[in-house]
């Protein structure tokens, strides 16, 4: 019950022993293209390059920034938590000129200092994390792309912490690019990363293509752009693989694709509305038992993530100690922070498969008898009786 | 039975169906202690730095060049096919100056020649593939680690087609990084990159170790060496991941590291030697196979991988055929080639779980089987015996 990776459906599992197929073998390509159809409504999208990227949800923050910045660009960064900084890490190692605009941790960044911030740097390119989940907070994205667009800039989201568990409207905000992964809502393990990519982006992307020498063929046109600095990550050669031109990059990730596919087939088979609710009725319920057993939840309300809640450490309270007793008693995982959060917060995730009312109860139970155990008691039996009311 | 991926070790598949644990969880970390010892092994070496790249063998091949190479230093490339082309495309996206040796397709390159080559280009780094499945030829390594240290050259060898057949000796061959795959002989899916570093190398990566800022801490000394290209690829951060540090980077793909985990468990517990043994019987019995037959196998006998075996398409047979229909009407999966050798080459791969007796058999006897449906008769039966006789 941290803020992930968490417990994968167990569908997943079994989808994942499934054996091996060659990589071009017509049964495997059919899969990928059944990939690309069910990860475009996850994505809230319509995007023809809706596909994965082989490895954990930073390859494909890293895959989509290398792609999208030429050494040199302007990229704004809106940043609101740690990985709202790993963006700016991941856009200097690409040799993009970041420019940083942030909120205090628990807030979020509003739209109007975003267009002021465009209008000060020029950016190419506008990176925002959706929910950062070292601060619990999710980022409001409607009006981001139509700014962007407006201003001539691209725009790419990293929703690792949210897809499958939060709305992503990758078409209605207008934005270019958006990246995921699968351990946290999608109920899948860390290894492969969603992502899904504008016509607009893909052909900024393709005027950069420099298909590799052992494979290039007459029949795709080199882009004039500058060659994209990694190889792995050229988006340009991924969408040719994933084309029908099938043009060898990688070896696709069979194992993982299998387990991606049914992530999607699980999350769509719930219907993406009801899944939301399960999740925001779970956020609900953890917020509401922790102040009902008289703890503080962190961060601004009105831009809480519903998967995961921050709650400050009470003072006098070992946080390190309770988060040991929980997993040694009660074999559960909860999380603490990074930065300035770390040692200050517990977090806890109600992600995908463990957005359910029982491990909600289940943990705030354990929670009350660690934190008496350590000393610091709290009204019995409050948090879980406020969360199964909040539930509703 | 192509060149890869290839089918799983059923062992492995059940492995991969295990629930997921939470990164910093003392069963995962012993689970990453338990695969860095049992690469080793695996790799010929006792380097404390062997561990996995979360992503296909070609991200362990980028993650290599990316962190030895800083840009504008000279590389050079011992090469054979196609993925020593590889090795020249991302070392030139990553900015280093390279340089090529190369042999005609079929060949390997003589040390001597490397070691004129080195001395007239004074490389900062030699990197080289070990078995290059495009022409199924295997280099001579022995001694290339005392011809890079006495020119105070760093190497690199990927070993993805090779590792778990053929034998990886990284510390007697002195190489300082070697990076596999699972897919090919380990039997497993694609998705990870078993990496193995050594101290002299680590050093040389600690030595532009530039920890992002939401992690830094004070006891990570920064290096003065210019900073790494990528994040998802920085050896210095991933090692002090896999450190005692746990320094978060990443979040490691749980399945595909218990996945990963299994692959060696097998490769060990059938021993390593035995296991060589039976890819190189895997490999006799297809080229007696194909001989029998009166087929042209490709390439220099004397430095043919174990693992996988060209063979030249005969005149007047449509390859492409021959493929589809072993694919239809047997369930097996041939490959063709790439470059010079594509449509001119079949190649037959017995990799892993699929270096087998009866796989063998079964393959030279649908290959006869299909043959003769396409019009080209070959003395019937002659390659299964062969082969039986060459299996020993």
């Amino acid at each position: 019950m941290g803020p992930g990776p968490v417990n994968a459906h167990p569908r997943v599992l079994r989808a994942m022993s499934a054996d091996m197929l060659g990589q071009f073998d017509p049964e495997m390509t059919g899969y990928m293209e059944q990939v690309m159809a069910l990860y475009r409504p996850v994505f809230g999208t319509e995007n023809r390059w809706t596909m994965l990227i082989d490895g954990t949800a930073r390859a494909g923050i890293e895959a989509a920034l290398v792609s999208l910045v030429s050494p040199g660009d302007t990229m704004l960064v809106v940043d609101f938590g740690r990985f709202g900084l790993l963006l700016k890490e991941i856009g200097e190692r690409v040799g993009a000129r970041v420019e940083m605009l942030s909120a205090p941790w628990g807030e979020t960044v509003p739209m109007e200092a975003i267009a002021q911030a465009m209008a000060r740097t020029g950016p190419k390119l506008v990176a925002c994390v959706h929910g950062d989940t070292s601060t619990t907070m999710a980022q409001p994205l409607d009006g981001l792309g139509a700014l962007c667009r407006d201003a001539g800039a691209l725009s790419y989201v990293d929703a690792t912490a949210t897809i499958g568990g939060m709305e992503i409207a990758a078409d209605r905000w207008g934005v270019d690019v958006v990246t995921g992964g699968l351990q946290k809502c999608l109920g899948g393990p860390s290894g492969s990363a969603p992502i899904t990519i504008s016509d607009r982006a893909a052909e900024h992307i393709f005027a950069r293509r420099h298909t590799e020498h052992g494979i290039a063929r007459a029949d795709l046109a080199q882009g004039s752009g500058i060659r994209i600095g990694s190889n792995y990550f050229d988006l340009a050669m991924v969408m040719d693989y994933w084309s029908e031109k099938r043009l060898n990059h990688h070896t696709e990730a069979t194992t993982m694709l299998y387990g991606a596919r049914e992530c999607a087939r699980i999350a769509l088979g719930e219907g993406l509305e009801a899944r939301f609710a399960r999740h925001a009725a779970a956020g609900r319920a953890v917020v509401a038992g922790a102040r009902a057993m008289g703890l503080t939840v962190f961060g601004d309300d009105r831009y809480r993530m519903t998967n995961v809640t921050g709650i400050l450490i009470p003072a006098g309270v070992d946080g390190e100690a309770v988060r040991r007793r929980m997993r040694e008693d009660f074999e559960i995982e909860i999380g603490t922070s990074f930065g300035p959060l770390q040692g200050k917060v517990w977090r806890i995730g109600a992600m995908g498969y463990n957005a359910m009312k029982h491990k909600v109860l289940i943990t705030l139970g354990a929670l009350e008898a660690v934190l008496r155990a350590e000393g610091h008691a709290t009204p019995p039996g409050a948090g879980v009786d406020a969360a199964l009311e909040a539930w509703g």
